[in-house]
This record gives structure tokens, sequence and C-alpha cells, in this order.
């Protein structure tokens, strides 16, 4: 290769920095360029909710490596022989002349720097519509290291105490946590029917209910019109009513930034993102793009999909610099992971969700599982609700969703490694995961939930979901709605409806029941109420189903005691 | 299926439980007879030693379902509609008659059970050699509940202050932890040059070092010779000294219960456990075996195994009783998944560990990385200490072994996936595990794991363990050991014989090192390490390497500043 390999990189947050080191250990001899608009360079974005919290407490620790030394342009030169124009905005590129035009924003002075090869990592920025209010001031959004610290300057002055979060996406209820930590009351506006449109209703709701635990405000459905105040915003004008506030957080997604790509020629994918292929280079042979700025391939549907994540981007950087060293490398393409910290809940999917999956053409069929993460008696065991999403013709497993205090990150992620590998449910039921009591339950939630299915699969139960159980109910349709916990649960806790007969009185008391009648069995989790189903079928019942998921999974109103 | 099919099942504690309420529910007409020699059923032995340290409060907690209700024999009767005869021993099987003799413990009456199918689920017992004074009394063995007992009167009566666990086994360092946390001096007495043997060498010195940090005494290669003491245990005569205790826990394995089987004429595997099939069948058809009394096989090497565990044993009990039952299904084997909670630290693996890979044939690739658990700056992030195991030639993953205060169980369980589906480094590399900072680095251990072994595979870098570089110091080999730290790292620990060369340095001050020699780069971790070698390879170094995992997985001594 030659010795003066000429590298040009635009971006220097996350991707850009990884494609310039790895691209620098590859091949010493090259001459690395990194071009950056803002003044700070790899800083890590994600972690810009905790340092608004405080849990993150100084702006250098989300600039530094684990060693504490602060990644500037110094750093850069001397331990990764990268040279670095920071406050530099690449003005066009001209990819005849293989070149950038680029202009100092220090003195305005503008050159040209040619390049072998150009790496574009860009990245996104915030989605902000022209409503009508939206540049007044104390409405922020949350992408760089300055909105961070405007946010915090009015925190620390007091002069945000009722705030506005527009999106409940994972910005919006990261940064909900964190304002609702520093004393806020917080109103969550939605325009869809469900906050995090990362899961299915069912599991958005447990979130929802959990955030209104805290104090947190939610309006789904909401659509914000205006936002009104002075000089500063005094309130937010929805669709349904106006709210007051003294901060509104502007989150309702982001797009990649393509403007020099698309002025250059590059293919845009459909997503709007630029279009890459396994690789990372884009429709210029000599033009690289990675990270936020770039479309992915779901690697179950093979569509292109927009899902910007710093350790997507850390991929990228490494696949574009293999392939620019000549070393051969093919990034796959994505499942849609994702997690979220919501206080103590962990809110975390991977895969296609039900809806998904079916507008995919899968012919999908769901479970859903509550159980404790570890074993049932060991103190620190945390509740984990799972849903799980399988393909029936072929038995894989297509997503998994999971909500709770529990380990949700495990089970994620040997899900996206089985759905990568495309196993089956009954390879997952036969998965030797590490097992102690304070680490899982003897069968593991996943485990667990893979036999759950490969029991439908095969025909041993019958079952409805909590939705479908609800239009029943609200239809008025005539069906015995049969809770078969003990008394002592029933009477804690209950479904309006639903009538009780424990499963250990039901081998006797089943002649109470009548067989010409739909039976929807449930209790705490539904296994005895799988048990009370096969029961029932035993003794000649032909019309017996169990609720997925039993009271846990119920994402309704439930009746307490007034214990 | 016949209406009347008999069941028999010997085992009341794990699988034995399992497979009848499987069998119950698929086959709700069964007549099933659970035989448990002991009083206690299906309770979770795994969780004996949190009961021991008081963790788990109850006795009863280990005995119940996650609703709380006692799993007795009423329970039994009339939730899984399984005939419990508790206190009655098996004593033997006619195979030809298909039936089985059993006598009750409590009035010693004999009676036959005829059997359709019969499941043995008769389990293991801890290995008590004839070890002079092993009679002697307060020495215990765990695996019953009763152990349990007697060794929390003890401890209560403030009877046991110093105490010898003979096995540092899973068994034994749980005890270990347990019993410090009562307040007990401990000492672990093992056999092997190392405790843990699930663990390689190097890993297992850091869980000692650990142990030792604790307070605990471990005294490696030492045989036991005798117990001495007049009515009970006083003091433990090994062949390094003689340890005054007046307590023991002898835990140096367990060996499956086969006697039944062996007089039944069942094959016996090369484990000493009983041989089955992927159906859980025993060499009779009508017999299945299944939990700790049956061997399994390695699915990495496909030799029989003997590693019982609660887990399996679950699995054992669903793939005996859906065969049982018709619907087929074959359990494939085991990875030698295990972990153990250690104080603070998870200590945990899977697959095969570096020795038991080479004998297997494999060309083995080990890489070792230390890292924090989640994002570097978020405060709860914590160390895990990972040790990768690769085959060259395949580039698939073949072990992992994990030590530290981190979220070890998570990388285990993807790892143990990803061997199962047999994936390659460079498709780990690629996964989509979920990221947000409270949960993993932006690339997670695992995917930074596979990459480092893609480096080394490609030819990137060499290296050598921290176990070859302590040889060439020791045999006073001529090379140059480079720590690359800064100054203040430098100064706080260091390893003997190393030179200070920063790497923000290097590339100025290379040519102050000698051309001619071999030079070990290291640094914290390794990565400034790595980078060090790329600039001294860039300046016409030809015999550069660099130590895995630099200091911090360093397992011999460290030097420390006064501070």
């Amino acid at each position: 290769m030659d010795r003066k390999l000429k590298i040009v990189i635009v971006g220097g947050v996350a991707a850009g920095p990884k494609t310039g080191a790895r691209i620098q250990r590859l091949f010493p001899q090259a001459d690395i360029t990194l071009i950056e608009k803002g003044k700070f360079l790899s800083y890590a974005g994600c972690g810009l909710p905790y340092y608004v919290s405080g849990v993150v407490k100084e702006q250098k620790e989300l600039m530094s490596t684990p060693v504490g030394v602060v990644r500037d342009s110094v750093f850069f030169q001397n331990v990764k022989n990268i040279h670095v124009l920071n406050r530099t905005e690449a003005l066009k590129i001209e990819p005849l002349k293989k070149q950038v035009v680029v202009k100092s924003l220090l003195d305005g002075l503008e050159k040209t720097l040619p390049y072998d090869k150009l790496v574009l990592a860009t990245g996104s920025r915030p989605v902000v519509p022209p409503i009508e209010g939206i540049r007044l001031r104390n409405i922020f959004t949350l992408q760089r290291m300055e909105d961070a610290e405007g946010i915090k300057i009015l925190l620390s002055e007091e002069q945000a105490k009722n705030v506005v979060i527009v999106g409940g996406g994972l910005i919006g209820i990261e940064m909900t946590e964190a304002l609702v930590q520093k004393g806020c009351q917080v109103t969550v506006v939605e325009k869809f029917p469900q906050i995090l449109s990362i899961l299915d209703w069912e599991m958005a709701q447990f979130v929802s209910s959990y955030l209104e635990s805290k104090g947190v405000k939610i309006r789904v459905s909401t659509t914000v019109q205006a936002f009104k105040g002075k000089d500063h915003i005094e309130s937010v004008q929805t669709d349904r009513g106006e709210l007051p506030c003294d901060m509104v957080i502007f989150a309702i997604g982001v797009r990649p930034n393509t403007t020099l790509a698309v002025e250059a020629g590059l293919s845009i994918g459909p997503t709007g993102a630029i279009k890459v292929d396994g690789t990372m280079r884009t429709s210029d042979p000599d033009i690289y793009a990675v990270g936020d700025c770039v479309e992915s391939t779901n690697l179950l549907t093979g569509e292109a999909c927009f899902i910007p994540l710093g350790s997507t981007a850390n991929k990228h950087g490494r696949v574009a610099a293999n392939n620019i060293c000549g070393q051969n490398d093919i990034f796959p393409g994505v499942l849609g992971s994702a997690i979220c910290k919501v206080f103590d809940f962990a809110v975390a999917r991977t895969g296609l969700g039900e809806e998904q999956a079916r507008k995919s053409g899968f012919d999908v069929v769901t479970i859903l599982t509550p159980a404790p993460d570890k074993a049932h008696y060991y103190p620190s065991a945390k509740l984990l609700m799972m849903k799980m999403i399988v393909d029936r013709k072929s038995r894989k497993l297509l997503g998994l969703q999971v909500v709770g205090p529990g380990a949700a990150d495990k089970r994620i992620d040997v899900a996206a490694t089985a759905i990568s590998a495309g196993m089956t449910i009954d390879q997952i039921s036969h998965l030797d995961l590490c097992y102690a009591p304070p680490y899982s339950p003897a069968m593991d939630n996943l485990i667990t939930a893979a036999d759950i299915a490969r029991n439908k699969l095969d025909g041993l139960f019958e079952s409805l979901t909590p939705m479908e159980v609800k239009k029943k109910i609200d239809n008025s349709d005539d069906f015995i709605f049969l809770d078969v916990r003990s008394p002592a649960e029933h009477q804690e806790t209950s479904i309006d409806k639903a009538i009780l007969i424990p499963l250990g009185t039901l081998r006797e008391r089943w002649m109470e029941l009548p067989k010409g009648k739909e039976i929807v069995t449930f209790c705490k989790i539904s296994l005895r109420g799988y048990e009370a189903a096969c029961i029932l079928k035993a003794n000649g019942f032909k019309n017996v189903k169990v609720m997925d998921g039993g009271l846990l999974m119920w994402p309704y109103e439930i009746k307490r005691s007034g214990k």
C-alpha cells in the first residue's frame, strides 16, 4: 500500500476516531486527518443523561480514556498519530478531485485536503420541526455536551422545576429519569399511543405505569402544537390542553447528517441515511461512511433501517478501517437491540416486535412470561417480564422484549446471539447457560420462555393474550375467567370478572364448571393456569385456554385489597 | 397410550419431581409414584450455602414454590397428582418383571411397585474416602438439608470458629464465603496446585488472591492425611503440617448414585455415571435416568462427562418426560457452564479450558482481557477479567472464563450460546448486543475479546502470556520488558524488571531502544501495549510482542508504592 496514503475523516465523536485509530494501527504510515466541527472530540454522547443527573460527576469523564487521559487533539496526535482539526467544518467534498474543502470556525480560513480515502462520520442531529415558539429559551435537545451544560445550569439555578419532555423514546425516557432525580416534575408528551416504540404496546404499558409510580405524567396520543412564552418557555400547547413548564427537552428522534454526502452525489438509502455496502463503502469507491449517518440492514428482514447507536458506530469504524487497509471484513447488519435504564427498571429488546414480525410475513407466536431473574428464594431476585416472539413455521426465535428490575440485558444479549445464529426455540431450550442461585433460576427465564413456546407450537395448550381476554370482557362475551391462585392471593389482587377455584382443589371441584362454556385460566404467572387447563382437559373440557403471562402481565387495572 | 400407564420415579429432589410433573401435564391419566428416601422433597440443594450463611433465612424458602407453597407430599398429590412415598428406599429394580421393590424407612415394610416406565433420579452423594478420623464429630459434607442444619447449629453455638474446608471446588468455595460471613476463620485445603479446577491456573489465581484479601487461607498442593481429635474434630493433618480447627467441611466432589442401576444391569458410562442416550433412556428401554446420576456429552469434544447441576437436571426431566409421553426430544449435551459467587466476585466459565482444548486436539489461541463491564465512566462499572479460548483453524470460540466483580454471567451465557451455535470470533465481533452506559461498554467485553482474537489470528500482533513472560524473567532472558503506561501509573504499581516509556512519548523516544533485542510491551490492559508494538514495528523493530491482558491480568506479585 502507498506509504503516503492520505486519509481524511469527517466527524470526531465516535465512529470517526475509532476508524482513524484502527487505520493507524493497521497501517502506521497513513497520514490521517480528522475534521471536527465542534470543540470536543471522542466523547461519550450516550453518557449525557447521566451527566445531567449527576450520576457522572464531571464532563471530563465522558471525554477520557478508561485510565483518565482526556482525548483531546494532543492525545490524538501523540498517542494515535492522528492530526486533528477541531472547530473546523467540512464545507464540501470534491469526489472527482478526491479532496475536501474545510473551513476553520476560529479564523474563517478555508483549505483543501486531498485524500486517497475519505471517511464520513458526520453523525446525526435531533429532529426539530418548525413548531411555533421552538426557538424560545430553555427548550433543549440533547446531543452535544453544550446541551447538557445548558440543562445543568438551569437545574443548578433552580429554574427548571416543571419540565415537559417531548418524545417518549429512549433519550426522552433517559432524560425523564435524570430530571426526576434532579427533583423536577416531569411530563412526557408522546404523539403515538404508547411511549417507547421499541416495545410492543403491552410491554410499554408496564413502563408507563412504573414511570407514573415515580410521579411522572405520561401524555400519549398527544401532539405539540406550539411552545408558548415571551422570552423563555412558559407552556407547551398540545391538542389535549396546555402544559405549563419552565423547561422543555425536545427528543422526538434524530436524523442523519447527510448534506455533505448528498451534495457529493453519494447514494442515500430508503431511510434517508447514507447507503453503504457491507464493507461500509458508499457509492463512491473511495468514500466510506460510518456511525450515525449511515443506515444498516435488519438481519431478520433484510430491510434497510436507521438505528444510530454508539455500539454500532464502533463496529462500523473497525469494519471500515479493516477494508480501507485491505483486511476483508463485512458488517452483517443489526437486530435493533436496545436497552434503557428507567430508574430501577431495565427496558430492553432485540429482533422483531410482534407487529413488525407479522408485517414481515412471519407466522407469529408470542409468549409472555414473568419470573424472578434469580432463584426465587435468593433475596436479590427481581422480576423480569418477558415477551418472546417466535416464527411458527421455522420455530426460530424472532424477538425478545424484557421489562423489569431484573437482569434484562443478559437475556436480551443471549437472545440476540441466538437470533443471529438462527436458533430455534428447541435449541434455546437446551442451552447450557450458567446456573447458581445468585445469578439465575435453575431454569433460566429464557429457557422457560422457550419451553412455553415449544408447548404452544406443539399444541399442548391454547392461549389468549391479555389483550384478547380484555376484549372478551369488554364485549361481555360469555366465558369463564378462572383464577386458580390461592384464596390469599386472590384476596390481595384480582382481575374483575374472574372467579376463583384454587388449583389444589380443582381436581375435586372441576364439576362445578360447565363443560359447554369457554374457560380461560390464569394464575400469577400462568404455570398453575396451564396445569389447571391440563386438569380440565383431562376431565373432558374441550374449550379451555390459558391467559398468557398471568396476573403479572395483565397490562390493565388490577383490583387491590385495602391492605 | 395406555390409560393406566404406570410411572415410578426414584428420587424426589430435582430431576425426579420435574419429570413427574411434566409427565402429568402431558398425560394426565398416568399413575405416577415418586419414591424418596429422605423426608424432604423438591428442595433447592444449590441454595444450601446461602441458607448456612443466612442470606436465605428459612429452610422453608428452599422447599417452596415461588408463591410460597411448600412442596410436600400433599402438594404433589393435590397439585401435581403425583403419589409420593417419602422416607422410602428403593431396594432393587427387577427389570424383567418391570417392578421396583421399596421399603418404608418408617415402618420397615416392603412393597413391590410395578411400572411401565421407570425413571431413576437417584442423584449423587459427596465423595468421602476412608481417611483416618473421617467419622469424628463436626466433620460435614454439604448436600442435604440435614447437613446445613448441623452446620448452622454449630455456628449458632459458636462452636465453629476455625474451619477447614477440604476441597476448593464450587461447593467448597461457596461454603468458604458462607462461613467467612458467619465470622469463621476459614482455611481451604486443595490437593491440586490450584483451587477451582473449572478455571485455568491464572484465572484461579485471581480468585485465590481475592479470597486471601478476605482473610481466607488457601493451601494448595496439600493432601489431607488424617482428621485428629477425641470425639469431635480438633485438627486436620496434612502433608504440609497440621491445621487446628473445630469444624471441617468435606467437599472434594460428588459421585453418582448408581447402585440400583448397576444391580439392575444397566450400562454405566466411562465417568461412572449412568449411561443414557439423547432421550435420557438407559440401556433398558423402559428405564430412563435423569439428573445428577447420569453422565452427559460434552458438546465440543463429544466425550462423556459428569457435571451434576440443577439446571441440567431440570432439562433432563423435561426431555425424559417428553420421550416417555411420545414427544420426541433430544438432550444434546453440555458445555460445562458453571458460575459461583465468591463474595463480590463472580467466577464463571463455559466451554473448554486451555489445556482441555489442547488435549482435544484444537490449535488453541488464548486471549486475556480485563475491562470494566459497563461504560468506564458509569459509576457502577466493575472490572471483569476474561480469558477467551479460540480454535485457530476454524476461528470458532471454544471457551470463556470470567472472574471479577462485574457481570460475568451475562458474558458467559452469550458465549455459551455462541459456542452452541458454532460461532466464529468474526461473528461474535459483529453481534448486536444491547448497549447503554449502565449495562455495557459501547464495545462489549466479549466483542473486544473477539476483536483481539481476530487481531491475533490475522497476525496483526504477536503476544506472550503473563506466564511466558514470567518464565523469561525467571530465566533471566535478555529482553526488554516495556511498560508504556503513564509515569503516575508506573509509580503506583509496577512489575519488577519492567522499564517505562509512556506511549505518548514513544513516537519520539523509540530510538532509545535497541533494535536487535526482543521487546515485550504492556500497559494496564495491553491496548496501549498493542499500540506501542505497532509504533515500534512501524519504526523497523522486528521482534516485538505484547503481553496478554497487561498489568491487570498479571497473576504474580506486583510492586505497589507506599501510598
